[in-house]
């Protein structure tokens, strides 16, 4: 059987992790990436800065297709459903199944019904399978919270909260938090909606209530910043003290007035530059009660990563269509041949 | 649609358990029982103490499921896939889906390959689906880790650690676990076999390296007395002071050498008489290293009721044959109709 053909769709921080990763794996080859900011084709090697691997760079992303005719591509562009659908468009009619870390695509049938029900035709149409992943949506807030839930007869509420390190993303993300803004410009930039914050909340939060069979009558969202008082510096940002280094957002699900999922996401760069210990906390109200602590923090750039590549064998088999986490088999780390776990 | 009819097999703490639990929820209906114990037809809610329930228990299984003609069925009634074969061949021959709380059938491929073969064959051709779960093997040492190692790009060792509560279980389980005993007959059950231990290293060991990829050369168990300073007291058993009142049994599965996997359950019953902190923790040493706690653990008992009960949409869905815990998307509670989670 030949490997399973990947292109990489976007090489920012999250796709040249993805091709790293991607080359240290059997069973499975990086074919080709696509970067709108590359005018020529250049080979993968060059442009990541390491010897030359022999793999095309275009920004013509249906003449590298056509050319390299993938199993499967991971899209790694935009946060936003939107901001996505014309690539998945393109790759759907390629016949190419997709993996996309555009959080929104985790679970978009809330936030975008028309969209996702558009996606969901193109990819049954060219017998594909579209979707999205990542360490959040599409894990720890979400995925994992789910399977704990097994453990338990009955669900009164469910409160989780994930404190993070914002600091291996790259600036499409630090942009959507406002990282570096003063208190001011942040919270303009949250009233004129150009400060998201997390991604994810309109996600985990249906997907976990259509899981596990639970209700509830509005969603309540609050983002405030997060300020240092100390020089904060990445690779992409420098946050002088007294800016925003993060963005504490949170969102409660309520059932006449009460909270049945209520999940808390402080993100910031650098967290450790004022010793704030990170960490998953998972806590289950009910029959028993259950509390989870992963300590510290799945690392979001890693775990978004990871779980991108990782369930590239789930995505083909699955059958065509969009579809989540919750539709495939439990996912997990694969350390032998990625072809194993085919079908 | 009419309500998913479920035969209760084995009334025993988790039978019983099972029952209560299903009685509660909806879009499922507990259509009969089966109990050995029973000689003569009895109501099921006269069994439990309660309340007429207008439900069925017989000893006579080919009768009771000839009357009910269930869509599933729950199979508590021994820990090995030998002392639950029989039942499963009455049952798939009556195109009854099969969950089992039996341990070694949560992936009995290992320790009995033939037989797993001759039940894979039994279901498929009936079309119908068997599955083992609980809460240990199925979910809290294999499962859960499974999904936690989504987050990681590479594995290179899991290290796992149980401390459990081992009161909610009957004699089945007491017994295998020498509770009870003089230090001297546990080590001679050890020897002799009759102590087992914690059934399900056999399974969950090879379950997690057939996920992830992992191989070993081979593993190693040890079952050690775990002593009691104090009287300890269950709704089923009576430990004197200095007496065994649980397991300790380790597994650890090598290669070339090294640990690749490393279980470990003691399991007690009242931990509490001697502040035993009980709760679940998984390590993943690798890239990244995550760390899990889940403290209290899991509880045994309702873990393995609800683990059993919360499958029931999953395995009905699935595709017929002998399946495991890895072959089924996400499992989870279920708050809403059972019949909501069908395909």
């Amino acid at each position: 059987m030949k490997k399973i053909k990947v292109v990489q769709w976007g090489l920012g921080n999250m796709g040249r992790g993805m091709v790293e990763m991607l080359l240290t794996k059997e069973g499975v080859q990086v074919a080709g990436a696509i970067e709108k900011r590359v005018t020529e084709k250049v080979d993968l090697g060059t442009f990541l800065g390491k010897e030359v691997l022999g793999i095309p760079v275009h920004s013509d992303a249906e003449r590298l297709l056509d050319e390299v005719k993938p199993d499967l591509c991971i899209l790694a562009i935009n946060s936003f459903a939107k901001g996505v659908v014309e690539e998945i468009r393109l790759l759907t009619k390629k016949k190419v199944n997709v993996i996309t870390i555009a959080e929104e695509m985790a679970y978009p049938y809330v936030t975008e019904p028309a969209l996702s029900e558009e996606i969901h035709k193109m990819a049954v149409e060219n017998g594909v399978t579209v979707m999205g992943t990542g360490v959040n949506p599409g894990f720890v807030l979400d995925t994992l919270i789910i399977q704990l839930s097994l453990g338990v007869r009955r669900v009164d509420h469910i409160f989780a909260r994930r404190v993070n390190d914002l600091s291996p993303f790259g600036l499409t993300v630090m942009e959507e938090q406002g990282v570096g803004l003063s208190r001011e410009a942040f919270e303009q930039g949250v009233k004129d909606g150009s400060i998201y914050g997390h991604v994810g909340f309109m996600q985990s939060i249906p997907m976990i209530a259509k899981s596990l069979g639970l209700t509830y009558d509005e969603i309540r969202q609050t983002r405030a910043p997060i300020m240092t008082a100390v020089r904060r510096e990445t690779k992409d940002v420098v946050v002088k003290a007294g800016m925003v280094c993060g963005c504490n957002h949170t969102a409660v699900a309520l059932k006449d007035g009460k909270p049945v999922i209520t999940l808390e996401h402080p993100q910031q760069v650098r967290p450790d530059m004022e010793d704030i210990e990170t960490g998953d906390y998972i806590e289950i109200h009910g029959d028993p009660d259950l509390s989870m602590v992963i300590r510290p923090e799945v690392p979001g750039g890693i775990g978004t990563i990871a779980a991108a590549v990782n369930v590239i064998p789930h995505v083909i088999n699955a059958d065509p269509g969009l579809i989540t986490m919750t539709d495939i088999p439990v996912t997990h780390a694969i350390m032998d041949d990625f072809r194993n776990h085919l079908k």
